[in-house]
């Protein structure tokens, strides 16, 4: 059989604004002029990833830091090599003038909530036993990538979804109907979960493991590639953004602008997995019995060939520096310390 | 290496109204009733899809019938075990408005014209020597799955597109514009090829040699899935554009449900590829140098279980029969003697 030299790269979901570094490798000639080729596909079930990457049917990928874990505990052999989103918030989000749900956990009660894959449900199931719920006591549905139009249509009365992405639809969403976007409210798992925390949402590059190891420069070549996208897009917001939909053209829309503006803070400057971050999940994961108590961490970063900025320090006040960057504190201060872009005319 | 059950499918663009049978097979549980489990994943560049499958990173997909050749002729072991859609029209589309261009295709001098991928290239390359003319007398510009918004946008005077996408596309955006739908027209490439019908532009159930040669079983279920979720499509299309909306929610839109009206009579009632049309277009492979003269049909019946419609005959006028399928003629006919179903509320 011929083989090929493309490298296979499976998105976590559907192409959104936040892929934009992914997207603009491709389309500034970045992987090009590293001399390697790669073919980015978007999934229809963001469970099939970790399946289908972890049993080497796809080289690499993009996956949340939890189910990143939840994939090797079963036995696919995925590693995270960097880090795309750190700690986007995440939760449990819905319209609170219907939905009937306060900043009580226990307001969940009898609803019916969404969730987009299994992980999500056992997060939820476990969420519930630590409020002296059961699973019985709320309607767990699972809805895919589809977690917006679900509590749109009234499917559900709420549903897992990020802070910079499902809040952001449904708040303009609102706003459209004549609403505040306040009536759009989150239960953050992290608060919930009393993980300090929502580093279990981070979102990693990662990789089949024997790719990997049989094809560290190709691994290097195409993260380096990457960096040099983000750093681009770090200090061009707004020309990164018009570039990326003219390869998706269906993002440009006021609506994935100000996706793309509030997933700006996640972004990773450095791309390093944070082992903070991971230590914490780690620990959520074994307490949700995801992960048993010998799990050794699936993630490095010797594949990113620039300096990392310093790890952050529990207790030290984050410090923005110059180039935007937070030193100190943890990576969820990004979200209050860093501006959005301004990307709109 | 934990191995995984689940078949990678790969489209041969993103997610379109005309994938509808794929996705509800998936949906309506069709392909868990035959006790598969497929991943269908979407490209990011239609030119990655031949060799991709090819190569054996993915199963199964989807691909027009010139590329599945043209791929095997490059080595990628690629075979198509059945048809999507047949013979859509396939064409040099442009608003006649301000494009300059007529029904003569000499009026492409100077033009700016967009295409897909390499093979768009050489079909323009051949026309035009075959009109005697040169590479060097127009401009061809490669635009990927971004015809539409690029002759919107005026990057380009016209682009490579089907009937029953792109010019729906710019069709509803003329409309909008207060202008016609007649501005929007198509140079069809089989007429200028004189090839008799557009069956090089069929869209194709192909796979991975290889897999389909290890795993005839479930190449058989998964194409029975398929043909039992296109029976239900064709006996319910309303219903069934109302299920694939709920998965696909970008797709809930008039200009969608147009272009899934524009699709209906495309789509193969018995999924068999066609001898007739293989014939034509190995023909035409050979005319422009992408197979060569020993070239051997890379295409089966074997794993359509079910009674096939009989092949239609040349110089025989097509009959419809009660099911609403042609009998006689050719396969192309269905395009004028099939209606729309009646979609809109």
């Amino acid at each position: 059989m011929v083989t090929t030299e493309k490298i296979t790269c499976l998105l976590n979901w559907k192409a959104t604004p936040y892929h934009l570094p992914l997207f603009l490798a491709q389309q500034l000639g970045y992987f090009a002029d590293e001399g390697i080729k790669v073919a980015i596909l978007e999934p229809s079930d963001p469970s099939d990833v970790t399946e289908i990457i972890g049993s080497g049917k796809v080289d690499l990928g993009l996956k949340a830091m939890i189910h990143t874990m939840a994939g090797k505990a079963r036995g696919y052999d995925i590693k995270s090599i960097g880090t795309l989103l750190d700690e986007p918030f995440t939760g449990v989000i819905h319209l609170s003038h219907k939905s009937g749900i306060t900043n009580d956990f226990q307001s969940l009660r009898g609803k019916r909530i969404g969730y987009v894959g299994e992980f999500g449900k056992i997060q939820l199931d476990e969420l519930t036993r630590h409020f002296g719920m059961t699973p019985q006591d709320y309607q767990a549905i699972r809805v895919g990538m589809n977690v917006t139009d679900a509590i749109i249509r009234g499917d559900i009365d709420a549903g897992i979804g990020i802070e910079n992405v499902q809040q952001v639809e449904l708040e303009e969403w609102s706003v459209q109907q004549g609403r505040s976007r306040d009536d759009v409210q989150m239960l953050r798992i992290d608060e919930l979960a009393e993980l300090g925390c929502c580093c279990f949402c981070s979102i990693l590059y990662i990789g089949n493991e024997e790719f990997i190891k049989n094809n560290p420069e190709k691994v290097r070549k195409y993260l380096r590639a990457i960096k040099r996208a983000t750093d681009y897009m770090i200090e061009n917001p707004a020309d990164a953004y018009s570039k990326y939909v003219k390869i998706k053209p269906h993002l440009d829309t006021d609506l994935h602008r100000k996706i793309f503006q509030r997933s700006f803070r996640y972004f990773s400057r450095d791309l390093k997995n944070v082992q903070r971050d991971w230590n914490k999940v780690t620990a959520y994961c074994k307490r949700l019995n995801i992960v048993d108590a010998e799990f050794e961490q699936n993630q490095t970063n010797e594949f990113l060939t620039w300096p990392l900025l310093p790890e952050s320090q529990p207790g030290v006040e984050p410090t923005t520096v110059e180039t935007g960057v937070v030193e100190g504190g943890c990576t969820r201060c990004l979200h209050s310390s860093i501006a959005p872009p301004k990307i709109f005319a």
